[in-house]
């Protein structure tokens, strides 16, 4: 029997970023590939290609606009063509807002990201020329039609806009199916836990010993339901012990002030 | 072979958009608020608030770096405080990278989509200046920090890029929500919505008059960092209007009783 070849690597790499490459097709202006390279490093993408940029490569206005991005720009490769592009990817994705009577799967962010994380090989997405797009033969080298479901009474994405929401979805489902290289949003971890019960009732009793000789409680019939709702006010907001010890120096104030003016 | 039962009209509640309004905090370039628009209305945001902004409103570079967004700047509102501007809503959200020291809960982009889906209320997001961010005061004044991960080693995230991420996951949320998929826990219904961010003002206020005669303030010096965390500890429950209502009530009670003594 063959020893197994080692599976750890093969079954982690799903968890190794699968980083897409960005194809940006006939661009116009130096300033939107730098505008592009920096929207992708923010999510963590590095690798740019160009094909056939209208003003040549490198481009001076580029740099400025990637505002410190330049390690993107610096390793961006330019092709003359799309095909060459993206002739060693195994996923091509065409970003277009317009159906073209192409009839190919059509996958928003969020769906392109998951295939980008589940599905291995090299994945490209294509962005076209500003101001008309994608040509219908660069959608044709593309599995995938990738569009980002605008407001239909005003779609106005920009190059960069439409390369950040891809990025961001390709961080943020990768952050789905492991916890990734990027700093994680962890909801509540960092904010500490309510306070014991017996903080909350020694703060609930302190307002209690403050009202009831002020009258609060009255009736006395009502006395319970007042009490309840009290300690439900008190016991909704889930305060941390430093937060109760807050409430109870408020409270021990305005005792105290009492006492000065008696 | 029966009729299906119509869908309960109280299950489809949750279809009617509950879009969050984008609060542009001190902002400094027209262009900059007009981006904003054009990335709000691509993904159907409409109300947008502006907080004294540097340059006065309306600015003449909005419009043009609006691309046609004019329905967003045209209703635009103008505060001169942050706390103005977010009176009337239950759910307000600080957008910041950086955590200063204040302890609420953090959430992406994404998680704050499913909260304006889930929760009744109107939501507001606060973005800060350009160039600086929000402050501490006006992070005071929210329930949660959204933070947007971004790659450690390089986050250049501008104000529309912001903006953008933000409006995208609401749609996209809302997508989810509107696929059946995601079925809305009727619990949420039943629960009322925090009260309007002017009747929380009103509970703080009410008890800085009381506090500040009683010296609860000083230090001088401490002034600003006790107040916040006075506000912080009150904004944090979410308490709907009844349970302000009762606050009120509890202050309104100390109040008389130390009016009686004197």
């Amino acid at each position: 029997m063959k020893s197994l070849p080692a599976l750890s690597p093969k079954r982690r790499k799903t968890k190794v970023a699968n980083k897409p490459i960005i194809v940006l097709v006939r661009p116009q202006l130096g300033e939107n590939i730098g505008k592009a390279a920096r929207a992708m490093l923010n999510f963590g993408l590095t690798e740019m290609r160009i094909v056939n940029p209208r003003d040549g490569w490198p481009n001076p206005s580029a740099g400025p606009a990637a505002a410190g991005a330049d390690i993107v720009l610096d390793s961006a490769k330019v092709f003359s063509t799309t095909a060459e592009a993206v002739a060693d990817c195994e996923h091509v994705y065409a970003t277009t807002v317009r159906k073209r009577g192409v009839t190919k799967p059509v996958v928003g962010p969020d769906g392109a990201a998951r295939l980008m994380h589940e599905q291995p090989g090299r994945h490209a997405v294509l962005f076209g020329r500003e101001a008309s797009g994608l040509e219908t033969d660069d959608v044709a080298l593309a599995r995938h039609i990738l569009t980002v479901p605008i407001n239909p009474q005003f779609g106005s994405l920009n190059l960069a806009q439409a390369v950040i929401l891809v990025a961001y979805e390709w961080s943020r489902i990768g952050r789905e199916h492991d916890d990734g290289e990027l700093v994680q949003p962890t909801a509540e971890d960092e904010v500490l836990p309510p306070a014991p019960q017996d903080d909350l009732e020694g703060l609930i009793s302190h307002f209690e010993k403050m009202l009831a000789p002020r009258g609060y409680f009255l009736p006395e019939a009502r006395r319970d339901a007042t009490l309840r709702t009290l300690r439900s006010v008190l016991t909704r907001p889930g305060w941390n012990h430093l937060e109760v010890r807050t409430f109870r120096g408020i409270l021990s104030t305005l005792e105290r002030a009492k006492r000065q003016e008696d």
